[in-house]
C-alpha cells in the first residue's frame, strides 16, 4: 500500500512521470503486477508503456470477456485488479465482466484507451464510436463506483488516486479512459495525494457496540452468518479472533463461501435456506441472536427467498452502516463494530454444534460403474489438498460445490450473486497469476464452458496449470427442471481432446468411476500443463442443492422460472 | 410487410394475443424467421413461446457475443434481425454487438427478459442484478435509437411497434425489455396500428432537385459515390436505374462494397483515399460532380482521413438530409431525391472509364511455393462464384479483400467502419439462416478467430457450410506495423484440427499455392459441413491497401497509432 502522502515526483520518478506512467505507478503500489486486456489502436501507446514497466506485466487473453473476467477474479484474491482494452469494440466487450465486479464487490480498475482529444474536434467519424465520444463513459458510469477521462494533464493524476481510492473504499470497478493523446503528456509534478481515512461515528458506534453486546450477551443460541465483505474488507483475521474468544458458530452463504475456514471446529456450514442442509437452516433460524456481518442477501443466498430470517432478533453490519432490530446506525461500519466486538467483556460459551455434514465417499472407484454428479463432488472432496483453490461457475458447478471442504480461507470462488456463465476458466488465469502457490480445480458445465472455455489458450500461453472439469451433461441442465426444450440443448463437444487444437495439454474423457480416479491421478502428477476432465453424466442428473431449490419454489417455477 | 392498419385482433389470433405472442407476431410480420440468442431463466418464458410458435426459429448460439453478431448479419440481408437473451449476464454481452448495429446501421432487435414487475417490490437483490432495476435499460439507451420496458399489458403492443418502427426508420437496433411476469399477459385486444409514413417536404425536394439537376448536367465529370444506406433501405434497384440512364459511374467504400455489383460496365471501384487503388482516387477527387448517396464518411472510408473530397464539388444525400456545395435541406431524403434523379430529364453520357484493377493471377499454383497474402487473395478471387457471400473480419482479411470482385449485390459483409474484431464467423450462421442459398466464405484473422471462431460449433448444430479461411499471421498483424510488442503475440493453434473438437467439419492445412489449391476444390466438392482452411503466412506479410495506409500516416503513427 502506498503512503498517505507522496508527491508524484517522491514515487520514484526522476522527472514529473506521464500520465500513463502514473498509472502504472498507483496500480503497483496497490499490488496490481498483472493487467489483463486484448490491444487495439487506441490504447496501444499504453501498451508498449506496459509492456517496457518493470512494475506490470500485461496478459493478452482471446477476447476482452476473457480479460474481465480474469481481472475480478484477480481482485477477489489481490485486492485490486485491473483490464485494459481500447475504445468501445474492447470496452463494451467487458460491460458484463464489469456489472458482475459490481454486483458482486470486486475491486476491478477498468482501462480504456481511446481517441485523442485533438482527433475529436468537429466530431469526426472515427472507426470504433458507437454516438457520440462519450458514449462510453456513460455506459460504464452505470457500471462503476466511480469514473473518469483523462482528458486533462493537469488534473489527471488526482483523477487517478480518486478513481482507485473508491474503488478501494466501495471494492467496486471504476473506469478510467485514456485518450491516446494524453498518455505520454506529462501530469502536474506538484501534485500529492492524500489519503482520506474514514472512520465511524464515535458516539454512534459506542450505542452500536452496546446495544449489539447486550443482545449477544443475554442471546441463547447466538450465530455469526459470515458474509463476502469480510473478505473483500480483509477482515477474515478479526473474524476468526472474535470466534475464538466467544465460541459463536459460523455459518456462510453461497457468495461467502470459504470466507471462514470450513476445517474450523467452530464453522457450521452453508445457510441457504431450503437449499442448503437443513441442519445448518434450523441452526440459524431458531437463533435468537443473528449476527450478519459483511451480508448482502440475495435471493440465492436466501435459497430462492426460502430463507426465514427475523430482523427482530438480527444485528447486520455492512461496511455501509449496522442495523440491530428495525432501527439502523448510518455511520457504524463493520471493520469498526467488528473491532469493538473483539475488544468487548464477551464470554466464551460451550461450544455445541449440530453434526457436520461431510462428503465420505464409500469404497471408490467401483469398477464399471457409470460416474454420476454425487459421487464426482464426493470424490473431488478428497482430492482437494492445500494447494487447491475451488473456482465454480453458475450452475450446477456451484450448487454441488457448495459441499466441498476447502482447506484455507478464500479457496473458493464464484460468481454466487450475479451468476453470470463462463466466468470460471478465465477466472482460474486471474487467480494461478495473483497465486502462482495455488492450483486452480475448475468445475464449469459444458454450456459455461462453449462460452469462455478456449481461453485455456491463454492459459497455456503463461504456463498455468489448472484442472478443469466439464461437467457435461449435454446442455444447460439446471434450466431444464424448470423450462426445458431445444433452446437447452448444445452441441457436444469433444472436450478432451481440446489439447490436439492448441498443442499442448492433457485430455480426459470420463465416463466411470474408474476412468475418474485414472484422470485425477494422472493430473496430480501432470503439473506442465492444463488438465481437462469431460466428465460425461446423465443430462437429468441434478445436484441435491438444486433438487431442493426446485421443490422449494415449485409453485413459482409453474408461473414463472426459478432462479438461474 | 405488415399493412399500414390492423388491429391486434385482426393479426391471425383467435383471441386477445399475449404480449409475447405479439411480439413474435410483429417481428415475422417484418421478415424475421431466425431469433438468436442464449437461454437463461428471466427469458425462459418467452424461449418456450419462441420454440412453439411456427413463425420463427430460435438459434440458441455458443455465446451470447456470437448471437449478438449473427443477429446484425441477419438484419443486414433480411431488413430486420433480432436478438433474444437473458438480463444483464445476457444483455450486457451484446452491449458491443448492439454499438456495431447502431453504428453501422444495421435494424437488430435486442429482447431481454428480466425480473417480474411483481418481484422488484422492495428493491431485492435478485440474481443478475448490478445496480438498480433500469440498470440495463439505461446502458441500451446509449446504444439504440429507441427502447421499452414493457410493463403495461395496455400498452405493450403499441410500444413494441413504435420501437420496431424506429428500427425500420433509422436502421438502427432498438431495445425491447421483457419482465417475465408479462410475457404471458394478454395485451389491448383494440389496439389498431397505424403507419406514419414520412416524405421530403415538397417544396424542399423540388427545390433541392432542381438544383442537383442543374449541377450534374453541367458537369464534366460527374461520379455516384455510393454508400451503405442505398443497400439499408433498398435503394439498390433505383441506382442501377440512375446509373443505366445517365452512365455516370459508381464508386463504393470499404463499408459499402457490394451494394453496386461489382461487375457492371459503370463499376469504377473502392474509393478509400491514400489507401485505395491510385486510379480510381484520382477520378473520384478530380470529379466537378460528386454525387454521395447515403454514404457517411468515415476515418476508414476517408483513407486514414487522407481523402480530398470538396463539398464545393458535391452533392451529398442521406436518409436524414441533402447537401448541396455548403448549404442544407434537412427535410430531403435519400429516397424521394433518387427517385426524382431518375424522372429527370438528364441525359445519358458516354461511358470513359479508367481501367478497372482486377485480381488475374498468374499461373496457379507454382509448386513448392509458400503462400503469400496477395497470392492468396489473386486465388480467392478466382473461386469467387455465383453462390459466394464474402464475409470479411476487420484487419487485414477487410483490407486485402477490397479488390476481391464478388458476383452480385450484398454479397460482401464486414464491419468496415465500427470493426469490432470476431464479426464473421457468427456472421456466417446469420447469413447462411437468412439467404440458405449463398455459401459464405469466411476471412478471419488468427486473432479475431480465437475470440468467436469456436460458433462454429453453432454452425454444425444448424447443418450449415461456410467456409472459413484463418488468416494465420501469428497475432495482431494490422497492429505491428503501427506498435510491436508481445502483446501482438497470440497463441499459434492448430486450427484444422478443430474438426476433432466438434466432432465433425473438415480443417486444412495450408502453407503452399499447391496446398491451398488442394484445400480449395476439396472445400468446394463438401457441401456437407464447414472447412476450415489454415492459411499461414508471413507475420510481415500484409495488404497493399495496409501498406499504403501505414504510408499515407507515417507521420501520424509515429506519434500516435494509426487506425485500427
Amino acid at each position: 500500500m502506498s503512503s498517505a502522502l507522496n508527491s508524484a515526483l517522491g514515487s520514484g520518478f526522476n522527472s514529473a512521470p506521464t500520465i500513463g506512467e502514473y498509472l502504472i505507478q498507483r496500480l503497483s503500489d496497490h499490488g496490481v503486477r498483472h493487467v489483463f486486456g486484448v490491444p487495439g489502436d487506441f490504447v496501444l501507446g499504453f501498451n508498449k508503456q506496459l509492456e517496457t514497466s518493470p512494475l506490470v506485466e500485461f496478459v493478452n487473453t482471446c477476447d476482452e470477456q476473457g480479460a474481465g473476467f480474469a481481472a475480478d477474479a484477480y481482485a477477489r484474491l489481490q485486492g485490486l485488479g485491473a483490464v485494459c482494452v481500447t475504445y468501445c469494440v474492447g470496452g463494451l466487450k467487458i460491460a458484463n465482466t464489469t456489472a458482475q465486479a459490481y454486483a458482486e464487490k470486486s475491486p476491478v480498475v477498468v482501462i480504456s484507451g481511446a481517441p485523442g482529444i485533438d482527433e475529436r474536434v468537429k466530431n469526426p467519424l472515427l472507426h470504433h464510436k458507437v454516438r457520440d465520444f462519450d458514449t462510453q463513459v456513460k455506459v460504464f458510469q452505470q457500471l462503476t463506483v466511480a469514473s473518469t477521462v483523462l482528458d486533462n494533464p493537469e488534473t489527471a493524476f488526482q483523477e487517478i488516486d480518486r478513481v482507485i481510492a473508491s474503488a478501494l473504499r466501495y471494492k467496486q470497478p471504476v473506469y478510467i479512459e485514456l485518450p491516446r493523446d494524453r498518455v505520454n503528456l506529462p501530469g502536474n509534478p506538484h501534485y500529492q495525494f492524500v489519503a482520506l481515512p474514514e472512520h465511524s461515528d464515535a458516539n454512534a458506534l459506542q450505542e452500536a457496540l452496546d446495544e449489539a453486546i447486550a443482545m449477544i450477551s443475554a442471546a441463547r443460541q447466538p450465530v455469526i452468518l459470515a458474509g463476502v465483505e469480510l473478505h473483500r474488507f480483509g477482515l477474515q483475521e478479526s473474524l476468526v479472533q472474535l470466534v475464538e474468544k466467544t465460541n459463536i458458530p459460523v455459518v456462510a452463504t453461497l457468495l461467502s463461501k470459504s470466507v471462514f475456514s470450513e476445517r474450523h471446529p467452530g464453522y457450521l456450514g452453508i445457510y441457504a435456506g431450503a437449499m442448503g442442509s437443513e441442519a445448518v437452516r434450523h441452526y440459524v433460524e431458531s437463533s435468537d441472536c443473528l449476527i450478519m456481518l459483511g451480508a448482502f442477501m440475495t435471493d440465492l443466498d436466501l435459497g430462492g427467498f426460502t430463507a426465514q430470517l427475523d430482523p427482530k432478533r438480527s444485528i447486520q453490519v455492512t461496511s455501509e452502516k449496522t442495523s440491530i432490530h428495525y432501527h439502523s446506525y448510518p455511520d457504524v461500519h463493520l471493520r469498526d463494530l467488528l473491532d469493538g466486538l473483539i475488544a468487548a467483556p464477551l464470554q466464551p460459551r460451550p461450544l455445541e454444534l449440530p453434526l457436520r455434514v461431510t462428503l465420505t465417499p464409500d469404497a471408490f472407484p467401483i469398477p464399471n460403474q457409470p460416474i454420476t454428479l454425487q459421487r464426482l463432488f464426493q470424490r473431488l472432496n478428497q482430492f482437494i489438498d492445500d494447494s487447491t483453490i475451488v473456482i465454480a461457475d453458475p450452475g450446477d458447478a456451484l450448487f454441488a460445490g457448495l459441499d466441498l471442504l476447502v482447506h484455507h480461507r478464500t479457496e473458493f470462488l464464484s460468481p454466487a450473486y450475479y451468476a453470470s456463465l463462463g466466468f470460471a476458466v478465465p477466472a482460474s488465469l486471474g487467480t494461478q497469476l495473483a497465486n502462482p502457490e495455488l492450483r486452480p480445480l475448475v468445475l464449469v458445465g459444458d454450456g459455461a464452458f462453449q462460452m469462455t472455455g478456449l481461453e485455456l489458450s491463454t492459459v497455456v500461453r503463461y504456463q498455468l496449470n489448472p484442472i478443469v472439469v466439464v461437467i457435461n451433461n449435454r446442455g444447460y441442465a439446471t434450466e431444464r427442471p424448470m423450462q426445458d426444450g431445444r433452446f437447452n440443448d448444445i452441441l457436444n463437444w469433444h472436450y478432451s481432446q481440446l489439447p490436439m487444437l492448441l498443442g499442448t495439454g492433457q485430455g480426459f474423457n470420463v465416463t466411470t468411476e474408474e476412468e475418474l480416479e485414472d484422470a485425477l491421478l494422472a493430473s496430480r502428477i501432470n503439473r506442465d500443463s492444463f488438465c481437462l476432465l469431460d466428465v460425461q453424466i446423465d443430462p437429468s442428473d441434478t445436484s441435491i442443492a438444486l433438487q431442493r431449490l426446485t421443490r422449494a419454489m415449485a409453485v413459482k417455477v409453474s408461473t414463472t422460472p426459478a432462479p438461474l
